[in-house]
């Protein structure tokens, strides 16, 4: 069931906070998204937020102190232990729309003056607050589902036979790491790897020569399956919390070494950056479009990917875009610059089509788990979303404002990549940044 | 630092539990490997606990008790929260070596009276208990290290060029799924998957029709490392709480179709199998041995791989043994059969190597992550890991002593791996059981 468009999503509506009624704001009151949040540096844990405009709303404050009336009482009690991971396990992710939904009412322009006037006590600016990573990920998976990424890559190595045989068969996916996941503004190392560029000459073990960062959406399990138990391509959209932007920092050279024959392991789980704010599924609805549209000659999904409502509105049309800034363009005070942009409705596999993959063979999927798309490119050259691909391997250096060239990122480079939907007749929902610099490597 | 032999390693030395004596025991004194487990339907959570002959020593009660002495008071007011992630996470891996001392001073033969006594109210009947998952396991990591192993699998699908050039250089490995690693005795439910044996025709998801194991061991992580930062080779045993034994069942058939660029996936994330007990570093100190020798031409280890102490006492002599029992089997009361048997120093790479290539980008390990060795074969036909190789794909099925034959599991079969260390001069250490019955399909 994916969720239908309703009086949440009116594009009239307002808030009271009147930074989300700018219409370029990420987050008018028909998105906000969940995050966790430091308030300050006294906390000792980080508490449940959600954005509204330049601030975060409060949650841990707002429901403890009864904001959202008695029925929320149960989790008042409790919400010293109310991160996004134990609500959702405890009271199911029907909670979390219910909170959502009682936010809304308080934030809204024309809530009752007591209620704005309580509420008012639970802003923070966002500025002023460092994010944490939203929920506790057990797993983390990291698909492969862009066609154009595919092929692009596919390319490079395999110049004749680009796509494998079972790209349009399988939603092709792996398991990278959890413990390595970072929420945006934390600084990545450049890491260290066996590099065998002479082929001739033996590995050398280096920092790493060909660091690159990936586009990507990731969506969170909300509420899993038992072990042995399959997601039914119907339910699928049950088990999705929400998305959030992430970046799967690469490191080229190790991964051209190590990744034969087990996949990718060192090359990728040094370090993977996430956004802060997760987007509810129900924010969404607005802008779900139909899945990926085959070639005449492409094989329809096996029975158990096939869908009707998935094949009509499995798709999410966000527009992903990655500016990089380096060290010299902010020495020079030059904006950082658009490399790419791209679409998620461009995926060959819908976000159902995953996660009923995912439980197939019976895997338990938990709430809190991470699954990736992969990168998302699209059809032309401007919207490839790696360097690997937009400088063809590094045989075509990228051309910045400042005169500088880039054929992968060098030690001080900012990837920044933003996420955002737009529709007439509806308010603009977006996702918030997904940030990381590079830093030299030990 | 590798753990040196001490006086706790003496032979001579016996425990008041009987069965602790027996010569055939995995579990005599020198060896106390630690569980989680569940004392009776009652209780609400698993409890620490150790084996000791055919007992379980209740380290829950031990410790709370007071039974260790006033050094272990404030863990004893903890114990409720005591699992072994908790105790090693907040107190450090070496409160568990304390613990381990204390509950062999109390378990030995001439111990003092009044703690005998009182040890014996904490001994409970191994058979009548259910064993639990030892850590919380946050990131398991699946290595490739036997040579054997992957040169027999390489060479049924590369017949001219089985080895890989990247294998005498990297330790492989990819990341596995910890959501669905179970305990010893969980049975297993046979997984769908998509197969394309016939390459003419679509794939079709069906029932795995190749089921297999593979016989390996793991590591637990106990004290991990920064993000960002490397675990040299020389420290890298300080960072190994203990072993188990690991089935790491596959869908052969899913695997060949699927792995393709990016690892197995659903081939092998329906499930894993460990050994309820983890048999610490300390009590494997006799049975340590040089590291793989390499063949004459083959490459050192690359320099952060390379160690003085690790090439003389990096290996660990483990003989494993896997063994089948089909249904018609115990319908015939015929006990289990003998498919291989393997060493765990026959690994082309040492469990300190792979920990340190694992954090050498900075990748952070943390405590209760499981790492294992990928499939142990020897040399030797009878060596074989794996249904896989032991049936050569299938083409040379193994008759079993019924007179039934298999080319891969089928339902009704339970596969039952075992693991002893022994050694002229020393007791028999052993590593329990690691048990999965497969059962049909839904």
């Amino acid at each position: 069931m994916i969720y239908e468009i309703n009086e949440t999503h009116d594009p009239s509506l307002k808030s009271w906070v009147e930074s989300a009624n700018d219409p370029n704001t990420d987050f008018p009151i028909q998105n906000l998204p969940f995050c966790m949040f430091w308030p300050g540096q006294q906390s000792e844990s980080p508490r449940l937020g959600m954005a509204i405009g330049d601030q975060i709303f409060d949650l841990y404050t707002a429901i403890s102190s009864g904001l959202f009336g008695a029925d929320f009482d149960e989790i008042a009690q409790e919400m010293e232990l109310c991160d996004l991971s134990f609500l959702t396990e405890v009271y199911g992710p029907e909670v979390l729309a219910d909170i959502r939904r009682a936010a809304f009412d308080v934030l809204r322009e024309g809530a009752p003056d007591d209620l704005v006037r309580d509420a008012k006590k639970c802003l923070v600016a966002a500025k002023g607050i460092d994010p944490e990573l939203p929920f506790e990920i057990g797993d983390y998976t990291d698909f492969y589902c862009s066609i154009y990424h595919a092929t692009n890559v596919g390319s490079m190595f395999r110049p004749d036979d680009p796509l494998l045989p079972n790209y349009k068969y399988v939603p092709i996916g792996y398991h990278g790491r959890a413990s390595s996941i970072l929420v945006s503004g934390t600084d990545i190392k450049r890491p260290h790897g066996q590099n065998r560029s002479d082929a001739e000459a033996p590995p050398v073990f280096i920092p790493c020569k060909n660091l690159d960062y990936e586009m990507e959406v990731g969506f969170f399990v909300g509420g899993g399956n038992e072990q042995g138990t399959a997601i039914p391509i119907e339910e699928a959209e049950q088990h999705i919390f929400g998305l959030c932007l992430v970046n799967d920092w690469s490191a080229r050279d190790v991964q051209a070494w190590e990744y034969q024959p087990l996949g990718p392991f060192l090359a990728k789980n040094f370090a993977t950056t996430i956004s802060p704010f997760v987007v509810t599924m129900e924010a969404l609805a607005p802008f779900r479009t139909q899945a990926f549209e085959r070639d005449a000659g492409d094989p329809e999904p096996l029975e158990y990917l096939a869908d009707e409502e998935n094949e009509k509105l499995g798709g999410i049309d966000i527009n992903l875009e990655v500016f990089i800034q380096t060290q010299k363009m902010r020495d020079e005070n030059i904006a950082p610059h658009l490399l790419s942009k791209s679409n998620m409705k461009d995926l060959y596999w819908t976000i159902a089509q995953m996660l009923t993959h995912h439980a197939s063979n019976g895997c338990n999927l938990q709430t809190g788990d991470l699954i990736a798309t992969g990168t998302i490119s699209g059809k032309h050259k401007g919207e490839r979303g790696s360097m690997l691909e937009l400088s063809w391997r590094g045989t075509e250096p990228i051309e910045l404002p400042n005169g500088e060239t880039r054929r992968f990122l060098e030690d001080g480079d900012e990837i920044i990549m933003k996420g955002y939907c737009e529709r007439e007749g509806f308010r603009r929902i977006g996702f918030g940044e997904c940030r990381g610099r590079i830093l030299p490597a030990d």
